[in-house]
């Protein structure tokens, strides 16, 4: 199986070296040159010639007009794939979106598979990414070597957009959780009691999360360095609200978190790991 | 070691099997005598009688006001305990509240250690209750053997008070969680997407917590079968919300989770399982 990557970031890169430790023969264009770097790829001039050459494409853009435009823009994939390919979304794009997308490719014979991932640049460096993909089980089932060779918990949702709903829900229940445990520290702070043992106490109960323990510890050192970037979280809350919008879907508390993770990026400090909103809570 | 047990609801009875089964000698008092059952203790007709019998006694009584009128009233444990007892109370009060009662007991050589507990009725009546202890680290060492015959995660937060909060902190924790899921899967729905494999998916990731496992499946089911009811979280909430305010603490997320436990209390679902809150948050 030939594999295509589009998209050499700071996900892309490792995403890479795992598939062709996996065996893989991988080729790749990247609109900078530069960044193909040492990774032992064949480089292609255009998103078609890339198309062309392989029978799954990953690609690892950012927004939802990205992928259109890497896709369905001049020489993109659409204009050079042959029918059959297979096509690997890792971008966290809006769920109406990757409907939308995987028409217009389906159309041309390519199965568009959304598979946006979490558990960032030390999950893509260790090939241990979680991978929630919304498309036909046949691709999906088809591509599994590739998913594989980048990941561990590979769960297809459902039909095409249902990959990036799951994702849409991640956001949604991580923003949350975080602005639970800094509001439950804030209290402890104002009762001078220890954030750390109250930590330790609610990881043994009902309370523990994923969230408690790792950024309940960054709050605790009050260290953000990230982690996951809080502008980066600011644009998936944007296709959050997006969706939930189009939907006719009220969400009062995920549109509050949203407004704490607007203003800590307007504040200056989209650089720092999301879960930096505590501050904000606890100096309100 | 003797132990006096008052309290004999649906977490003190199975608690004083447990005292038993780990050898102690109980003794209990019952405002209902008939709630003693067959339990193999000895009845006092006092609290302040069972006080002077005892070394250690556990007090499982629901609010503030009702662990004050049990020390402090007529006939109340502190008219006839003996210097050097040690007072735990399971029962969820208010942080400041519990520092009052603290200093009441300690002016009469009484140790008092805030000890709320998480696990419910399962806990109980396995053995594996949680406890958040605040109070004297002395006396916290010497009443461990029966901690540990009624609990299994036992951490002294720090000093009297220190203990409740954590309590507050966690029902904070577990009432936003429970909003976080509520939300995301409301999104799920209006998108047509099957609530059971987002959960599954997120589970292997960062919005991992015990609310998305257990009240998940929950909100899943559409099963509010408690559990831990709605009107008990929604008393833990109001100590919350009073000792913030008492603090000057603005907790906005809790203060709004809060608004919702009471509308699921006003609407007549007080003995559901509080995660039944998703039902007011699918249908807004």
């Amino acid at each position: 199986m030939r594999v295509g990557y589009i998209g050499l970031g700071i996900m892309g890169r490792p995403c890479v070296r795992n598939l062709l430790k996996a065996g893989f023969e991988v080729s790749v264009w990247a609109r900078r040159p530069a960044s193909i770097g040492d990774l032992a790829v064949t480089a292609c001039a255009t998103p078609a010639e890339l198309a062309g050459r392989v029978d799954v494409l990953v690609t690892n853009v950012s927004d939802t007009p990205d992928v259109e435009s890497v896709l369905f823009g001049e020489n993109g994939v659409l204009s050079g794939a042959r029918p059959g390919l297979i096509v690997i979304d890792m971008s966290t794009i809006a769920p109406l979106g990757a409907r939308r997308i995987a028409a217009g490719c389906a159309g041309r014979g390519v199965t568009f598979l959304d598979s946006p991932v979490s558990g960032g640049e030390v999950g893509a460096v260790n090939g241990t990414l979680s991978f929630m993909v919304g498309g036909e089980q046949a691709a999906f089932d088809k591509a599994q070597p590739v998913y594989q060779a980048m990941g561990k918990n590979i769960v297809r949702i459902g039909d095409s957009g249902a990959g990036s709903v799951a994702k849409a829900c991640n956001q949604i229940v991580v923003a949350l959780n975080v602005q639970a445990v800094a509001e439950a520290f804030k209290l402890a702070d104002a009762c001078q009691v220890d954030k750390a043992r109250v930590r330790e106490a609610l990881l043994g109960g009902f309370a523990s999360s994923r969230v408690l323990d790792i950024h309940g510890q960054r709050m605790i050192d009050d260290n953000y360095v990230p982690g996951f970037k809080a502008k980066l979280h600011q644009k998936d809350m944007g296709i959050v609200g997006e969706t939930a919008r189009a939907l006719d879907t009220a969400l009062p508390a995920t549109t509050q978190v949203t407004a704490l993770i607007d203003a800590l990026v307007a504040n200056g400090d989209g650089e720092l790991d999301s879960s930096a909103i505590a501050r904000l809570i606890s100096a309100a």
